[in-house]
C-alpha cells in the first residue's frame, strides 16, 4: 500500500559491521548482494527500518535474517547520511558494530550468501560500506584501549596467548609477550580458572575468565590500556 | 507537493545539544516550542532533514535558524529511534552535541526564544530530549578524560583557573588546585603566552593557549586525564 507524506523524506536503513576472531585473523562478515544496485558485490548485512521497531531491533532482525546470527554484542556506531550514498534515492543509514564469539560465529556460515573475510583482505564493497567498515574498525581499535570489549570476541574461557592474539589481530601489530601479560594482569580484570588449555605439543596453558563486576568498576573510574 | 512511497518510512530529524561555559556553570541552550505538541515546553534546537543536505548540514542549518549560532564545534552523538518518541508519528532523530566558545555564545541570546540554562537546573523538556541531553552530558564528561575537548568551550587565551573551573563545571566536582595544575601541565599541551590576565584584586595570572599539533600527537598515542 503506497504511503503519502506532505514532504519528501529519506529512506532509513540499518547496516551492521560484524567482527569475529578465529584465533588468527580479525574477520568481518559480509553478504553478497542478489539485487541491483551493486548486484553480486559484497556488502554489510542490513536493510530498511520498519515503523514498529526500534533501530536496535531493526539491526538485530536484519542480522538474524541475513546471517543467522542472534545474541551478539551490538552497539550503535554512527549514522551515515551523504546525499549521494545510494544511487537510487536518498537513503540514510544507522550503522552498528557487532562482536561475535567464535561459538556463535559458525551459525553465520550456514547463511546462503554470508561469508567471513579477514579485515586485511576484504573485497570491494557496495555503496559507502567501505567507509562504514573503516569507521567500525577505528572504533574497535580505539575502544580496545579503554574498554576491554575484546572479551566479546573470545570464548568464555581463554588463555593469555589467545587474548594477546586478539589484541594483535585488532591493532594489526605484534606485542611483546612479557609486557602484554604484565599489563593485562595489572588491571585485575581476569579470574584464573582451575583449568588448563591443552593444545597439542604446547605446555598446558592457564585458562582465565573475564570478571564483569571488576570490569564495571574499572570502567567507571576510567583506565587506559597502553600498549 | 505530497510525496508517495511504496512503503511507509519514519520522518528524520536532527537535534542539537549545545553546551556553553560562562566561567561559572556549564550551560545548555534550549528553545521554547511555539507549536504543538509540547507547545511552550523547552526543547533542543533541531528540525527535519532536507533531501539535499547531509546530516551535519541539517544540524548546522537548524542551529543557525533557531539560535543564530554558526561556526560551532559539532559532533554526531547518537541516533534516537524509540517507536513512540514523538506523539504524532514515527520520528527518528540524529542527535548532535555542540560546544560553543563564550565569544560566539552571545549571538544566541539574540534569537527570540533561545535561552541558556545551567545543566544542574534545566526545565522539563519536550519529547525524549531529557534522554538526549543526558547522553550528551555523559559523552562530554567521558571525552574530557581522554580528549581535551573542553578547550572548545574556553576563549582562545585562558588561565589555569579558568580551565580548572571548566573541568569542575563539566564533571560536577571540585578538584584539588595543585594536583590539577600538575596534571594539566604534565601533558605538555598548553603554550604559555607573554601575557597575563588581570582580574580586579587578584594577582595577574599567566595566560595559555592550546597547542593543536601537540594535541593531535597526544591523541594518536592515547592518553587518560586521571582526576
Amino acid at each position: 500500500m503506497p504511503c503519502v507524506y506532505e514532504y519528501s523524506r529519506p529512506a532509513l536503513t540499518v547496516d551492521c559491521v560484524v567482527f569475529g576472531f578465529d584465533g588468527g585473523d580479525l574477520q568481518v562478515l559480509l553478504i553478497r548482494r542478489g539485487l541491483e544496485p551493486f548486484k553480486d558485490r559484497w556488502a554489510l548485512p542490513g536493510g530498511f527500518v520498519h515503523l514498529d521497531e526500534t533501530l536496535d531491533e531493526a539491526a538485530r532482525r536484519e542480522l538474524a535474517e541475513e546471517t543467522g546470527l542472534r545474541e551478539v554484542f551490538l552497539e550503535q556506531l554512527h549514522t551515515f547520511g551523504a546525499v549521494e550514498r545510494d544511487p537510487r534515492e536518498r537513503v540514510v543509514s544507522v550503522a552498528y558494530f557487532a562482536l561475535v564469539k567464535p561459538t556463535a560465529a559458525t551459525a553465520a556460515t550456514d547463511a546462503a550468501e554470508a561469508e567471513w573475510f579477514p579485515v586485511a583482505s576484504i573485497p570491494p564493497l557496495a555503496f559507502d560500506h567501505a567507509e562504514i567498515f573503516a569507521a567500525a574498525l577505528a572504533r574497535l581499535r580505539g575502544k580496545l584501549r579503554y574498554d576491554p570489549l575484546g572479551f566479546e570476541l573470545l570464548p568464555p574461557k581463554f588463555t593469555l596467548s589467545q587474548l594477546q592474539g586478539l589484541y594483535e589481530a585488532v591493532l594489526g601489530t605484534a606485542l611483546d609477550k612479557r609486557n602484554f601479560r604484565k599489563k593485562v594482569l595489572g588491571f585485575d580484570l581476569l579470574v584464573p580458572l582451575n583449568e588448563k588449555h591443552r593444545d597439542g605439543a604446547h605446555r598446558p596453558a592457564q585458562l582465565f575468565r573475564f570478571d564483569p563486576a571488576k570490569y564495571r568498576r574499572l570502567k567507571k573510574q576510567g583506565f587506559l590500556f597502553e600498549l
